[in-house]
């Protein structure tokens, strides 16, 4: 009988095939006390050094099958078995404790998993997956167990797993692998990205994929409502085939607009930019048809490190992402770290509420030595490209004032020094913090853009934490409060002649577009392959009726009237 | 050389003394392993038996010097020594673990103090004090070490210590205790309560006082600018005699108020009502000429116990608390438990974001079962005078509908059974979550009445953790932001004839009260002790020449500047 699995589009489109279940081996740990340390020591450095070598060949293969940039994370996953931090935790217990090395894996292990599963910031969060990944790995060496290889696989199947590591994924063929569905993981989790850059259709977060779906059943994914569809008829196949088909026809439709300007259907044109990490997401974003960057997200630069990034690597960084945007706006944001230790090598204090606490444009004015050395940077580069700076976390106007005092200081000597930097950089803020957005008027008149950053925006406003299941259901990006206040932000930052972007995840999502159009927002930023969708959906919309709309959407009482109101006014 | 000392005023007053250092005793434990287990068992029933009878003797002693309910303290200290989970949880470690006596009951105390110190309410996180303090008790016996009392003092002093137990103060004499310094603890510590009750000067929070005062040294409190000054030279003493009569006569003008209603200059009223925890509080809300009570917080009903209170124990004590207001009005905030494990019989998620998490009204609606008892004693409590309810921590108005909606399915469940309730219920919300103060023109036309609750609101606003040093910078009352959405909230509830009340610390705020007078607030709810000041304050305050510099101050850019604003106008 047809069943149907809800869970989360993590990558568009429509595959039917075949379910292949890649199951889990069993990796048992128990603690032993083992009186032969020396020995046990060998054994764990013969299980590294395993791993170390099948790692090599793994990114090897990814390098070649998907690009350098995936491969990336094997060289993460190299760098973990190489940091003595992480190898002699493992081996002082084996020593100290005197217990096997596969409960000292599983206990540093887990310290590890611990300690970025609690960080306030989704990747980091997700980071705490490829310690899992690369334990697994050297405890099927420990246990002389073999991982199963999805790379094995040659007929054309869905992966059905609780979900996928990244060492998983990177042995995918998508000659055969035609999409994937796991019982957990999120838009932003590694699988995803990877289903994305693959662009194979995939459903995350089912929760229960693992335990409905059984091998060898015909399922059909739809990436882009988030269902799974298991053991369908054959008239419902026929209609997915339909609308298969409509998809692929519509992707050719986008790709047209690759070159074309973002024009809404009465002649607006607002600008389409992207969220980016690394330099290497431009290659996305030009695809795309990104008219610029509109976050550029800094602290990949500070991350997976045992230092700060020097000052020249920042340079080449910033550099080598406004060249390749060639003058198209590139908008930075200062160091946005967390309030948790996220940096093994920055002594941050731990705190009760750290999406409350001492984070981003707060650490950096007090901690100046990592400031300066990264405005510099910036400063430096701003002669390759067109480069915006704005500052994160900004909550009152002295803050602002004294960042960009600072920026205007480093600014300063480096022209002593004779070194050129541009005199067109505007300086704006992310307005994120509930206050910032209550008072723009005050703060328009010193910046000379905001940027919008609606995860934080609605989070505080709501005062739920959006990571939090129980108090999730209040992250809601169209509560007439939040539209409210995006709405007093672009009306305070026109009074003044400044410009006003967004760059949350709402910035392109199908039923937030409409209303922020007809706000009048003037950039929308988002991850690169959302930008033909959407550049695709303002074609068709009129600013004009839109903002016509406003004063009764922002009368509204509740989320589920705007909603519904879109919805019908939209379509 | 005269010295002086910063600190935080916890009990207004000047008075003029010598030091009387009050030092801890040396209490170091140390692990030992115990063999005989038994015996160690006896050693330690033998301390918490010498514990209880001399908590018995203070707690006879407090009762006759300081009344019933500061007593309760030591009721509640003979609770945690009869608590099983507490004790067993010490017998059990000496017993599994055969560690000696005064290391388990160290251990399992930390693990205590630990677990109510992480809790985000002010309130519980000072309870881990009663912890410590019956843990050195019990430790003094165990290890045979005397505690000095400070019931011993027969000469005037000024008490300098690190901090005072509930112990300390409830064996103060005020015939020789005349003030008291310490270094840490705030305006809501334990000691800060007790020396406002005692209406005793105190400075609490000076972080140095005991390694900078040496016992018998001379020195000034001054507890209204939080101040102490070591070893003041003739003159000063003489300056400070003087405040002190002022002050002295200042109290005596206060007091001719208790009756009077409060009126500005021009002729305006307001009301000025308290805010309590418990029933016993009224005391001093009469004493002080409180037109209300305008926020019972009803947690305490609900801590220091093992289980839920009973819908019969709440009766009594909302019924207590509307008598004795004689038809005053009396507005009852519905449970707010933090998302923190509070309430050890309530299985609360652990969080890492709790000031962001499920709490109060989120929790209440998911857990009918604790909300449904609590509206119930309150509507039967109602025919004893005049009760408003409000629903804390609202974010939308679906949460304020289905709140409501319980509450009037309970009230009808009460008619059917024939139980009075009355007709004239005032339902309002707290506006502390920014959505609501954006939104209030939604929320306005649904309610009777807003309280804004402004610690949580400009916590929210400003999106930073007031409890944490590293960005309590950003706790700013006077924002302009926090204005700004003040103005709008009593805007709006007053289009539709609502009235706004505020319950937050600010409401008692000499800088605060002029720009909420001039905005318009119909209640001001604050301590019972700073009623008086306040009502002294308004007198002579124009509410029209206030109101006039309403959009100066919301246009202004920066806290200070309004400070500074008001500072001009007022004085």
């Amino acid at each position: 009988m047809t069943q149907i699995l809800a869970g989360i589009g993590a990558s568009s489109g429509i595959v039917v095939s075949k379910a292949y279940r890649l199951e889990e081996p069993e990796l048992n740990v128990e603690k032993r006390i083992i009186e032969a340390t020396d020995e046990e020591l060998l054994r764990l450095d013969e299980a590294l050094k395993q791993s170390i070598s099948e790692l090599e060949i793994i990114k090897d293969h990814a390098q070649s099958e998907l690009g350098e940039d995936k491969a990336a994370i094997f060289a993460a996953h190299l760098l973990i078995l190489s940091d003595p931090e992480f190898i002699n935790a493992m081996k002082d217990k084996v020593t100290n404790e005197k217990v096997n090395a596969e409960f000292a894996l599983k206990e540093v292990a887990n310290m590890f998993i611990d300690m970025f599963e609690a960080m306030d910031n989704t990747y980091m969060r997700e980071r705490a997956a490829d310690i899992r990944d690369v334990t697994k790995r050297v405890l099927s060496h420990l246990l002389g167990v073999t991982i199963v290889s999805p790379g094995m696989i040659s007929e054309e199947v869905i992966i059905i797993s609780e979900d996928l590591t990244p060492s998983d994924t990177a042995q995918l063929n998508k000659k055969y692998v035609k999409g994937f569905v796991t019982d957990i993981g999120g838009r932003t989790s590694h699988s995803a990205i990877m289903a994305r850059s693959m662009e194979i259709p995939a459903v995350v977060g089912t929760k229960s994929a693992t335990s409905t779906i059984k091998h060898g059943t015909s399922i059909i994914i739809d990436g882009i409502e988030g269902k799974v569809i298991i053991d369908p008829s054959e008239e419902v196949i026929n209609e997915y085939e339909v609308k298969k088909v409509a998809f692929e026809a519509q992707k050719v439709e986008w790709a047209k607009l690759v070159n074309e300007q973002t024009v809404s259907a009465d002649g607006c044109h607002v600008e389409l930019a992207a969220n980016i990490g690394t330099p290497e997401d431009i290659d996305a974003v030009l695809e795309n048809g990104g008219e610029g960057v509109g976050l550029y997200r800094t602290e990949f630069l500070y991350m997976g490190k045992m230092e700060l990034p020097s000052e020249e690597e920042q340079f080449e960084a910033y550099k080598k992402v406004l060249e390749r945007m060639k003058g198209k706006p590139v908008v930075v944001r200062t160091l946005d770290i967390g309030g948790d230790k996220e940096l093994s090598y920055l002594d941050l204090p731990e705190e009760m509420n750290p999406f409350l606490g001492f984070r981003a444009i707060r650490f950096c004015l007090e901690n100046e030595e990592v400031f300066r050395p990264q405005l510099r940077a910036l400063l430096r580069a701003s002669v390759y490209g067109n480069l915006k700076i704005m500052f994160p976390m900004i909550a009152t106007l002295e803050e602002f004032r004294q960042a960009k005092a600072i920026l205007l200081d480093e600014k300063e000597s480096l022209k002593v020094e004779g070194i050129p930097v541009s005199d067109d950089i505007e300086i704006g803020m992310m307005v994120e913090i509930p206050s910032t957005a209550v008072a723009a008027k005050q703060f328009a008149k010193e910046v000379d853009f905001f940027s919008i950053g609606t995860n934080d925006l609605i989070q505080y406003t709501m005062a739920a934490d959006r990571m939090n299941e129980k108090v999730s259901y209040l992250y809601q990006p169209y509560h007439p409060a939040i539209l409210t206040l995006v709405n007093h932000v672009i009306e305070a930052a026109h009074e003044q002649g400044k410009w006003v972007g967004m760059c949350g995840e709402m910035a392109g999502d199908p039923i937030a577009v409409p209303i922020l159009l007809g706000l009048g927002l003037d950039e929308f930023s988002m991850s690169a392959t959302s930008i033909l969708p959407a550049r695709t959906q303002i074609r068709k919309l009129s600013k004009e009726d839109l903002h016509s709309y406003k004063d009764e959407i922002l009368a509204m009482g509740t989320a589920d009237e705007v909603v519904a109101f879109i919805k019908e006014k939209v379509e």
